[in-house]
């Protein structure tokens, strides 16, 4: 595992209804952010498309590409340009079918290193994402001792990373696996957003509960954790349409915020250093003293 | 399980070296928290002693009582005369060389409903828990099906009480086992401070990372969290002793701060509503959407 620094852009794009000015969009800010200093970039859920869950419509399955596919090949020749690690999170067809919300991370030679499939499918007013989107699966990693989970890490030139999407980020146990296997940043592919009518209510605390939790994540694992989520409202007939907020962010290991977006489209570029996550658990080492002889409830849907 | 709203009471106090003096702190401000209304009684981890694991010392065991014992009694007939549920906190004897950090849950008849002991025990400078304290252990719960854990919730008059103790507070996994046990609210005693040279480089972002890594187990279960933490400078010879920073507060089960004490022996009292755990529940449906089929590797220490 690489011990040196590697240097993070997040992108946080509004999505345009035309899938290619999106694309070309993020292309733009890639560069941008590779000329700011970033080698691993992190693009946002579904980036190259409006968020198009709002209603379940069969026409829909059309925005699904295969992994590699046009989107996902531009990206990796993108990559081996500029040597960057690019994590680009798309719509995925699998098979007729088969549709994953997947973020494919492509290495700074321009490889696919491999796909992380969203594991958490929610599912919830204007989100009907398991209409969508069949599961991330478990499989079999290496061989002794075999682990099987949907979790995973990927081994890039620039630093070990751990994708997960969006709703994933609620689990905590999804972030302690894949930091477990050996993580040093968490990346967050985001689509959330407000209700317009809930939004006074209830937006700031959203927000909040959603940067609490993550933060939380790189607390309890010392690792750093990075979120990029969409900005704008997008419309959808007969609906209010969603607000997507925006805030991506990126917390060290010890949980502090070391960039932070607004509601405007942004490029965060933060240098993480591996050496924190030494000091950080070595400081408060939470690792050491997990009681694995006692978790196994955790296995169970729900107790009692 | 109850549905009506209970009303919190968390004691922030100031520890004398004279055990009686404390106790007997902690007993007018228990008369005080149900003169203003609290039903449930949340006392600071090891609440009748300095906090005494700054150096390993042998003579310190002697600070220890069995529960029931000397403290818990009193605890008892205070609970029975006002009606309260009341958490204590005491270093346990249970037998010759078998001494925990506990928190015994005595119920508002006054009976002991039963005993949670610490499973996270931190070593750390100036925290020597792993010399004094052996961990909780695993035993069965129920019958059908048979749980196997350290963790449990307690079925008390007014609410169903989870209970953990201070460094059981950086692990997500004891607060999602215990709130699938039914808790509706997660209570940590804690005795959690500054070193005093790290005080200004570090002070804030440890009270925050402490603060944070709690109101995120609210966030991902769904309950009401709570800490009650000690204030005040204890010396130790040959030391610099350690600032306990107080701060000690309830979370609501969207994460939100309803109350919270600065760094003087402070009170709270606090109003919980269970319908807020299923209105969150309901609008933000983690629980729904677990992995478990994909959560074994949680039971390794490390993968790969």
């Amino acid at each position: 595992m690489s011990t040196s620094p590697f240097t993070l852009g997040v992108i946080q794009q509004r999505v345009a209804v035309d899938a290619e000015a999106t694309v070309a969009e993020a292309i733009d800010d890639i560069r941008e952010a590779a000329r700011r200093g970033a080698q691993v970039i992190l693009l946002q859920e579904l980036f190259n498309a409006p968020y198009f869950c709002k209603v379940t419509d069969a026409e829909r399955f059309d925005l699904a590409e295969p992994i590699p596919g046009p989107t996902v090949e531009r990206m990796q020749a993108l990559a081996r340009e500029l040597a960057l690690v690019i994590v680009v999170p798309i719509f995925e067809k699998r098979a007729a079918g088969v549709y994953h919300n997947s973020a494919a991370v492509v290495d700074a030679d321009g490889a696919v290193v491999g796909v992380y499939r969203k594991m958490h499918i929610p599912d919830d007013p204007l989100y009907h994402e398991k209409y969508y989107f069949t599961p991330g699966e478990i499989y079999q990693h290496g061989e002794t001792p075999t682990i099987q989970t949907g979790f995973r890490v990927f081994r890039t030139r620039y630093a070990t990373l751990g994708v997960l999407i969006c709703w994933d980020q609620w689990y905590p146990e999804a972030a302690r696996i894949t930091a477990l296997m050996g993580a040093q940043i968490l990346l967050y592919p985001t689509a959330i957003g407000w209700h317009p009518k809930e939004k006074d209510e209830w937006g700031k605390s959203q927000a909040d509960a959603w940067r609490t939790i993550q933060r939380a994540h790189a607390i309890a694992n010392g690792v750093y954790v990075a979120a990029a989520n969409r900005v704008g409202h997008e419309p959808e007939p007969g609906t209010d349409g969603i607000d997507f907020f925006g805030h991506s962010f990126v917390a060290d290991p010890f949980g502090r915020l070391v960039a932070e977006a607004g509601t405007e489209p942004t490029i965060l570029i933060t240098e993480c250093d591996p050496k924190l996550i030494e000091y950080t658990r070595r400081n408060w080492p939470f690792l050491r003293d997990r009681r694995i002889d006692a978790y196994g409830p955790i296995l169970q849907r729900y107790i009692g």
